[in-house]
């Protein structure tokens, strides 16, 4: 049964995500359809490239991936469907692409071009679902569009490295449910240039020397647990997305605060990692 | 297989939802649920008739819409089930269905009466969804209820005009995801009493003489992308559901603001049309 | 088909909750996926063990329940597996399974013990699916874990009573979506200490002598609808899953209020009922 997964910037509460559901199943009955995410900030497109990233692979082979942010087309954005890893994903050329292609390179892209039969504003029901059913239903991408080489980049993807390798300037690009900070620096990217040196990671003016493998790593539990301070305390972790994340110990922005209210990082801020010799 | 949705004002994080859905699950094996919102505002029997009114079409005919709002009966909110369009809907009496129904007439209405059995303050769960699953099952609405043929107005669903037909005064009825205030005033009835005539539309001390087709198409693409100042201006189109619509171009309450914020648009405010000759 | 429910603290936007389905549908295709919630307060053991004791009963038996609240494996913190009632709960031995078990006794526990395998830190994804997916194929319990009999209690579960009986004193455990605060006492409970007796509610400087079945029992429907003044009105009912509840009639944050912002009630705050001879 073909698997179509919904990330947008709809929101809960509008009737947009109830209806592209409905016109999914009056498209197809044996369909199952799996929301990502439609809290994306609006026109937001590296939240949902970070997100979409993260999310894609858990998913079978041959999942179908519509992405509905800043998808209005309009002539500088234009509908695409690409293959990459065997998976396929429905968006606009915006960027959104640009992060899961720059680890993997797409098997297909093609610029959707069924649009001269359909006049819409709301193109992720009247468009992208039409692609999405197509391809479920075993259509190839060359019948919905022509095949393209290049798509849109994002800006500030990849950290800066200076020419001795002794720093790393990175940013943050998404900040999560519980406040926690995550940088544009993977864990593979970092141990190439760290090559075994020890480190200080810089953000604002906190500063951090050891990355943990848990959250609860930071906790003595020798200590009785009634005097631990731990809750609230900073560290650093490569998160379960291995990327490089500042959090706090059980952070909870109505109570402890986060790493985010805390320590006041906001989205692209830099993160900088100096290494010793 | 049948398909329920579910429209309520119950929230994301309440149990309330997955009960229900469990509960459903427990009648009958075969069958999607479909989650339309969970986040209208409580109470708020305008809202959930706008987002029913747009999502129910995309569905498939036959599909059974469980309408959760302000459903707790008692002397003066009866609880009803309605067949229109070939799509089943179940809800209190509240003028839920009054903006559907306005518009296509209602194939059969009746008013619920197998409470003599349940004693309840969770009527969702322990009505609504019996309801639906007897539907879903193939029972008529007649085993469940006693045929009515009036349902509850809503107040303010139709805009005003004048007698010379100059003017059409209409009101805010729904604030989207983006900030995006939207009004009474559908295109069909726009158009037929505008006549091909020119216009300008009030909202506060915001003017408008033109209705877009899409958003960016207030957009001039022969300047250099550097060089607009597009986003955060307003405008004016009709939605994809065909009402009039007061936007800001790629708002976001979090950063260039909305509609509703920047101009100070609220629920119910009035929105003018005059006509010139 | 098996149905596997979750409840987690990941929040309605990140790549969490899509990263778990997906991981379900690779390793099984025949399942029902059901969100209860994901937006438990972060950490909020108290508020997990609520909403998941009022959900899994309306779910057919033999369900599994993966709550993924504060799961991060530690010296402290071990995964367990609990069946009770005839479910399946998937979550940390952090006390969220202590207010079902406190209702009804336990079938089986075991201490996950397949972390051998297994190097983490999202073991939403990479522990509890697995075990789900384990006993969906119908596997037993004492494949993935070792049987244990007691699990960790949760604090100021129970409310409590004086020597004579003529008070409790209980605390308030929920906030739900409407601001309705709901307490620890229980219908049951209060009965069996009421014993017939008048009694009196205390929250702050608010006081109750009345519990009603239905919350809209607090209107006089002969006083004609435009002159009641109801809407805003504190009131006390059992609600639909009998806990003594703290509510305001039609409350509303955005316009008249609730019971906690109106009332000043906070989690864990003092509720107390006096009984008089």
């Amino acid at each position: 049964m073909a698997i179509i997964t919904l990330t947008t910037d709809f929101g809960e509460k509008d009737h947009f995500v109830g209806a592209i559901k409905g016109a999914i199943y009056t498209e197809l009955e044996d369909v199952k359809i799996v929301d990502i995410s439609h809290a994306i900030s609006p026109f937001n497109v590296s939240e949902a490239a970070y997100i979409i990233q993260n999310a894609y692979a858990s998913f079978p082979k041959g999942s179908i991936h519509v992405i509905g942010i800043d998808s209005e087309l309009n002539a500088e954005n234009k509908h695409i469907a690409v293959k990459l890893d065997d998976h396929y994903f429905i968006c606009a050329n915006n960027g959104i692409m640009s992060m899961i292609c720059n680890e993997i390179a797409p098997q297909k892209i093609v610029e959707i071009n069924i649009h001269d039969k359909l006049d819409t504003n709301f193109p992720v029901l009247d468009v992208f679902v039409r692609v999405a059913c197509h391809i479920a239903r075993g259509g190839t991408l060359e019948v919905i569009g022509k095949v393209i080489t290049h798509i849109k980049p994002i800006k500030n993807l990849i950290p800066f490295v200076n020419d001795d390798q002794s720093q790393i300037i990175g940013s943050i690009i998404y900040i999560d449910n519980y406040g926690n900070v995550i940088t544009n620096i993977r864990k593979k990217f970092f141990e190439q240039i760290q090559k075994g040196r020890s480190f200080e990671i810089s953000a604002r003016n906190y500063k951090f020397k050891i990355i943990y493998k848990r959250y609860s790593d930071i906790v003595n539990f020798e200590i009785p647990e009634e005097q631990r301070q731990d809750e609230g305390r900073g560290l650093v972790v490569f998160n379960s997305s291995n990327y490089l994340e500042i959090a706090i110990y059980k952070s909870d922005l109505a109570t402890v605060g986060s790493a985010s209210s805390l320590m006041g990082l906001q989205m692209r801020d830099t993160v900088t990692v100096n290494f010793f010799k």
